[in-house]
């Protein structure tokens, strides 16, 4: 199969060369056109779902070409890599479909923004999430929509799905448990386990302030960093900011309540995460709101609630100079990027594509998994995740950093396999591969695996076993603001909105 | 799509046209031979199973036409028919896949004949079997091989599973606790839950029933049945034949202790399906084996270990006028069918592709499942088990029965609609669907279904996605019998070997 992908030497010529027309603009749009934008991808939606019923099928990998073929894949047959695995349980990556098999694992507790809206409810974004995993990593993920809500009982139904499994991907689980149950599954699985609210957003923001420092010329060691929000986003964060060179004592975590800081000894017993930031961050002892945290501030990395309004430019002022603000929130980030910018941010990143330098996590679990399961790795460790966060930051590099530009698009195709060669590096210089490889293997498995599952896809949608979508009437006019942004608010991702 | 399935006209007056060369031979050949045979498929499942490492992968059902689609079927678009279902629960049949997903589920405890093998080592039979729901039933069925034997472990994990399938195929799960999990599952799940070891072969075995008194000029209601095993097979095929018409006290059942009668208090505790049996069956208390069991019988039910010699021809003198011979076991029938047919038998059926009359499981979950799911049934009774057993039977008849020619074989494509119609149709008639279609419009439905599962393989292998098998080196030429034994011995599946 030939690649469509940039080979490597294509990919080191283009090292620098600035991109064309590579950022939508910053330009100030009204919040009524911007929520008319976000609301597009809804409506679409709801036409679409129930025309496919289901984004996400099973095939053949093997041929049929009559039923005597049955007797192969199935009874006689089959008996026979059944044995090879009794007698070699690690055959079962040879013999299966084991090596390219996880399992998305949400209770349902935390579905986007929408809350506790139970298992059901919570399928068609595992369907949408099993669709990313394979068209941009090649991974065949499977669905699995529990019905419990007890962290014990999720670990339970997590070890008991293992033997099927090559690995297991955490999906909009509520907080604090989530931590508990990753921390858990992480320690006690004999395959990895991933919680990509924590882990996946975690790499791509740290891959982004990686670079924002870069373009500002600042040392991450050095940066004052404001973080608003406390969630399960924003731990994770932290956590993986300072794998990347911030110190933790540098960090100022505001959440609903205010500033962490040991005296919200309330915290201590049910949120041993946030408990530890209130001991390990904010060295100087500050106290107050959002405002307070960010006094001085190089980074704001604000996973809260839906703006705009959350973050006022005020406060984008009061931070050191040339500020670098992250407002991740969906379906409207915490400030309008143009206010940000008007207030002096140097950098803003969201997690809207029709802004610059959108935080994307669809940018890290593909490939960072592509990577682990290549190298049939035991865990995904925090070190594999900051080599995928130096791999995104590196990709971006290759084209020419810029305030408009710190991190990869989707388009940078090449960012998935260069994670996964990153990744799997890292996994076995920590010795948690069971499978070596050179970088130039990595790279070639890696790409020709994402290849074959674009091409099948369009070849499933050229040959209308994917069907074209339907024809779905115009938006109506736009409306009045107050009733855009009730039609719209329900809409998006307020992807961390645990502040 | 065009259908290339005949049409209910053309099926219509295929009826009662004798069929061309319907029947392999009946032939005696060489013990040697048939094991050589019955290991050609062995050979072939050890080189092609690595070859392609898994045997079924999952595709995107919708078109990806550039990277903005993600919000569309990801976030912040997938928040739509998460609202529409959290709103309205049932709406996750017509938003998500689950209309059309089930999970394959096992413990590994009994796979194939091999065993307690461990559900790492099922996962080849589970992953083939996935291939027969998808080309015979265009159903999406996920393998799930659990880490836990105990059998209230199983239901709970199984209870746990239920959001995100539309059924549960229980496979492979040892006897007796298979019974219970089943019958526990049947009454408190919310879907449909299946377990073919039981209900499937009774189903299809039920068919040849049906039509082997119809050849011979019986009445089922007034025949003897002897029944060789005792274990899941025979035990769910004894209800299914009094489902369709056999009297329970004119079965005479036996396993490796003896025919079951009342004085076999033993299995009381541990067994109470066969405890139900020993008071229910037998109504004259015969007593004794193999031999005294099949005394007289018009029926002989075999479902024990692989033979031959299990059934000696002397046994068969032993029977009725006009004797009917089921011998199941796999790789070889506990006796073979040129024996039962010199020792009288009128009519043989064997678990083997390469004799007539193959008793083949294949045949029927797929259109049971289709059927099933087609109606969105809340379980699959045993009248749904019945009404297609009767539509097998039909299938056949419409061909034109005849000794050699009993039950459907693999090529009589319009078995798995007709079954999804008759179980369709029984589950409305039960007042267990939800969904309620006419007779015609369950059959177009499950055509149309079934016949772009086949051509999407078909495409998938015309287009090289899924790749030509390697070649294999012929087989070396025939060991002495001895030998050849040895070699052929643990490949086959002695599908009901609890006798």
């Amino acid at each position: 199969m030939v690649s469509t992908m940039p080979t490597e030497a294509e990919r080191r010529e283009g090292k620098g060369k600035p991109r064309k027309a590579a950022s939508p603009s910053i330009q100030p749009v009204t919040t009524e056109e911007l929520l008319r934008k976000a609301y597009e991808p809804a409506r679409l939606a709801a036409a679409y779902h129930p025309f496919y019923a289901g984004k996400i099928e099973m095939v053949p990998k093997v041929p049929i070409r009559d039923f005597n073929d049955f007797a192969i894949w199935y009874t006689p047959g089959v008996a026979e890599p059944c044995k090879t695995i009794h007698k070699d349980p690690e055959q079962v990556y040879q013999q299966t479909n084991k090596w390219n098999t996880i399992a998305i694992v949400t209770d349902g507790t935390r579905i986007l923004g929408l809350g506790d809206i139970g298992p059901e409810a919570g399928l068609p974004v595992m369907e949408g999430k099993g669709i990313l995993f394979k068209y941009l990593g090649g991974v065949d993920a499977v669905p699995i929509c529990l019905g419990t809500k007890d962290p014990d009982e999720i670990i339970q139904a997590v070890k008991w799905l293992a033997p099927s499994f090559g690995g297991i991907n955490l999906e909009d689980i509520a907080n604090p448990k989530c931590f508990y149950i990753l921390e858990r599954l992480r320690a006690e699985m004999p395959i990895p386990v991933w919680h990509d609210d924590q882990q996946g957003t975690a790499t791509i923001t740290a891959a982004a302030a990686i670079n924002a420092m870069k373009v500002v010329g600042k040392r991450l060691a050095e940066v004052q960093i404001a973080m608003v929000g406390a969630g399960a986003a924003n731990i994770a964060i932290a956590r993986l900011l300072v794998g990347v060179g911030a110190q933790c004592k540098n960090i100022i975590m505001v959440d609903s309540k205010g500033i962490l800081n040991p005296s919200r000894a309330e915290l201590k017993e049910h949120y041993p995460d946030k408990w530890r930031m209130c001991l390990e961050s904010n060295a100087e002892g500050r106290t107050g709101g959002i405002r307070e945290a960010m006094k001085d501030a190089d980074l704001l990395v604000a996973a809260s609630r839906p703006g705009p309004g959350v973050i006022h430019p005020d406060w984008v002022r009061g931070m050191a100079s040339t500020p670098v603000v992250f407002a991740t929130a969906n379906p409207i980030p915490e400030i309008w990027p143009w206010e940000a910018k008007e207030a002096g941010a140097a950098i803003v990143a969201t997690g809207r594509s029709d802004f610059p330098n959108q935080v994307n996590n669809s940018l890290g679990f593909p490939g960072i998994f592509r990577g682990t399961l290549d190298v049939r790795a035991k865990t995904i460790s925090d070190g594999m995740c900051i080599a995928a966060a130096h791999a995104l930051a590196q990709t971006a590099e290759t084209h020419g950093l810029s305030p408009d530009y710190i991190v990869p698009t989707m388009d940078d195709w090449e960012v998935f396999p260069r994670e996964a060669v990153a990744v799997g590096r890292k996994a076995i210089e920590e010795g948690l591969a069971r499978i070596h490889l050179s970088p130039d293997e990595l790279y070639e498995r890696a790409e020709a695996i994402i290849v074959r599952a674009r091409k099948q896809t369009l070849m499933l949608m050229r040959s209308q076993f994917i069907r074209n979508p339907p024809v779905v009437p115009q938006a109506p006019p736009a409306k009045a603001p107050r009733e855009a942004h009730k039609a719209a608010e329900p809409v998006g991702r307020p992807e961390h909105a645990e502040a």
